[in-house]
């Protein structure tokens, strides 16, 4: 029935869940804050040309609606354009590098019933101003420890760099257009349509075999010697150094262990301008989070600053996580004649950070179902003590 | 200009105020779970039939969109309705008394600028399936604790109960639309206006004195003494002995200190249905939060249940806790060739669990205006060791 229904995407988190992703949440933030990321919250409702346009989710994701002055607001969708918003207007350049961080619902509607959230958690963090190597570094070794410390052990770091696919494809195909339709297969992951569709390019089978090569460019560093054998443009080549860079960077971080190269990664994100990475746990099919460099979306909010930052679900991480939690809850039930002494013996015990419900007994229906879902019960009724 | 602009009501809140946010909010929640209350999450998007209407909260105050489906959504503009909705949906009658609370912000639309937040964070508790007086007083102990424990000492509970000011006026003036009419006075505060209105009633001088005398019923429970004096229903004297026996419980759960009685509250949520609360904070002239019972919410949504809970602003709170919180960061400046000595310096400071940034000296515009902004600095760059 109608009453009892919520619109598509939305869900409700029940106790033992919400408990699961605070404490979830609790060990992602304090990281982010050990690293000296400063949280900050900015509202749900955004104007739709300030940052709905400009976060680069699919316009048919966003929900919008309109104020009573008639502009049209949006649901966020994202929380990087948000902060650009707030690092641009109220954060001055001279403090840069800033290093910001979030924990926030974002919102993407959903067509159809799908099993998608159309409301989820994200925790990141973004790194403004610092256009160096070891900024992307520090980023992606945040993400590992905040991972790490969430609890997650078997996951990969997956890290590419937008410039070079772009870079072959140019080389190979010469048009942005031909270049677009291929890059298409890879966001979508579509590998043997890719591999259809090189076979039908009036091409080389010199220039094809450096197409199907560029599937093949993941898993070690040591790749990126092959990457470089089938590019000859300085982009190119400068993303496979920039790589290289980082990857010494990180393993001084120690954390080379949870990385993989992938050259094949191209984010839907349109701002996207560098090294980019995603997040895989081994036992899960989905991404739990991603991140990467956005050079130009400062130019847009009227800065000129280099960024890089990651965003991580947590629905998705605990799901990967496989975590559970019942809640240990004690019950004091009494009757008017004994409140005082119940009121004692909860005080007591609640000072030692137990969780206790104080129950009068005439307001239960039935007190064998109600008690069921205590771990103890102590009872202060009639004229007996203590009954257990 | 627009590109920085957020829609009106709409605030951002920046690292300082966060922290402060964050640990007023970890004092509430944690209280709040002692008294064992299970904290749920609800969708921040609901249907407008299903929670806007119930809501209370006034028409033209709701953020309303239509999603794909053509459906009327409404951004939650209080969490009572949406946990009623989850309670009545999946937490099943035989768990009841059920003791729910909630950490979320809600959606109040501002028809214009006026310094009211459009999205604010309330935390409260809902105590379902009880309908006895103790649990009316769980409840105002509860958001005594609460408040205690954020922080807040100079406050005042003031306590009253919809059925005695209505039982009143029906005895005096006799019909409804006379009484809603003399009500909405109350409701506004409007005690001049009140005055105005009783003098020129077509009333004899004693039963315009009884409702001059209404006005006078604040302060101590004593004047619980003097309102019976002034009237002769069932209702109203019912509504007395409540207030009377709520009170000798609030007194063994020794909170009477924060109490005052007073019997000219009337809420503008129109589901209340009994004791009723409003929390004032000395030093500042606005609702921190309120209250009480509402029996008849559950029926639409197809239970009977009665009802009680609280609502408290953490906005408002801050306010009158003056509290201010300015976050200790250090800072690690480092050179390329020194990141190692770096990351293990960096690594043992977080580990005592301090906030510290790490910074690449080649990422810095400007050192002096950037390091300005730490408690302490520590150079790792070229030749020379812990500069200080």
């Amino acid at each position: 029935m109608f009453m009892f229904e919520k619109p598509l995407g939305m869900v409700d988190t029940l106790p033992n869940l919400y408990e699961v992703k605070k404490k979830t949440r609790h060990a992602m933030t304090n990281v982010i804050e050990q690293w000296g990321f400063q949280f900050i919250e900015t509202p749900t409702l955004e104007y739709y040309e300030t940052v709905g346009v400009q976060s680069a989710i699919l316009d048919q994701q966003l929900f919008k609606l309109l104020d009573a002055q008639g502009h049209t607001l949006v649901l966020r969708p994202e929380m990087t354009a948000p902060i650009a918003r707030v690092a641009a207007s109220k954060l001055y350049n001279d403090l840069y590098p800033l290093r910001l961080a979030y924990s926030a619902n974002v919102f993407r509607a959903q067509q159809r019933e799908g099993g998608r959230p159309a409301e989820f958690e994200q925790v990141g963090v973004e790194l403004i101003g610092d256009g160096t190597t070891s900024a992307d570094a520090e980023v992606i070794a945040l993400m590992v420890a905040t991972l790490k410390e969430a609890g997650l052990e078997n996951f990969k770091i997956a890290i590419g760099h937008i410039g070079y696919a772009n870079a072959l494809f140019k080389e190979v195909l010469g048009s942005q257009e031909r270049v677009d339709v291929l890059r298409r297969f890879l966001y979508e992951k579509n590998y043997v349509g890719y591999k259809e569709h090189v076979k039908s390019l009036p091409l080389s089978s010199i220039d094809k075999e450096r197409l199907f090569t560029l599937l093949k460019l993941r898993g070690d560093i040591d790749k990126v010697g092959e990457a470089q054998d089938i590019v000859t443009s300085s982009q190119a080549r400068d993303s496979l150094e920039e790589i290289s860079q980082l990857w010494s960077i990180l393993e001084e971080l120690q954390v080379t262990d949870y990385l993989q190269l992938d050259l094949n990664i191209v984010s839907h994100m349109s701002y996207y301008t560098g090294i980019l990475f995603e997040v895989h746990a081994d036992n899960v099919g989905f991404l739990i989070g991603s991140g990467g460099r956005y050079d130009h979306l400062f130019e847009k909010f009227n800065r000129a600053a280099p960024a890089t930052g990651f965003g991580l679900r947590i629905d998705r991480l605990i799901e990967a996580l496989k975590m559970t939690d019942e809640q240990k809850l004690e019950c004091v039930i009494y009757s008017q004649e004994r409140r005082l002494e119940a009121i004692a013996h909860a005080t007591k015990l609640r000072a030692s950070n137990k969780r206790v419900v104080m129950q009068d007994i005439s307001g239960i229906k039935d007190v064998d179902v109600f008690t069921k879902h205590f771990e103890e019960v102590v009872y202060f009724i009639g004229s007996r003590k203590g009954e257990l």
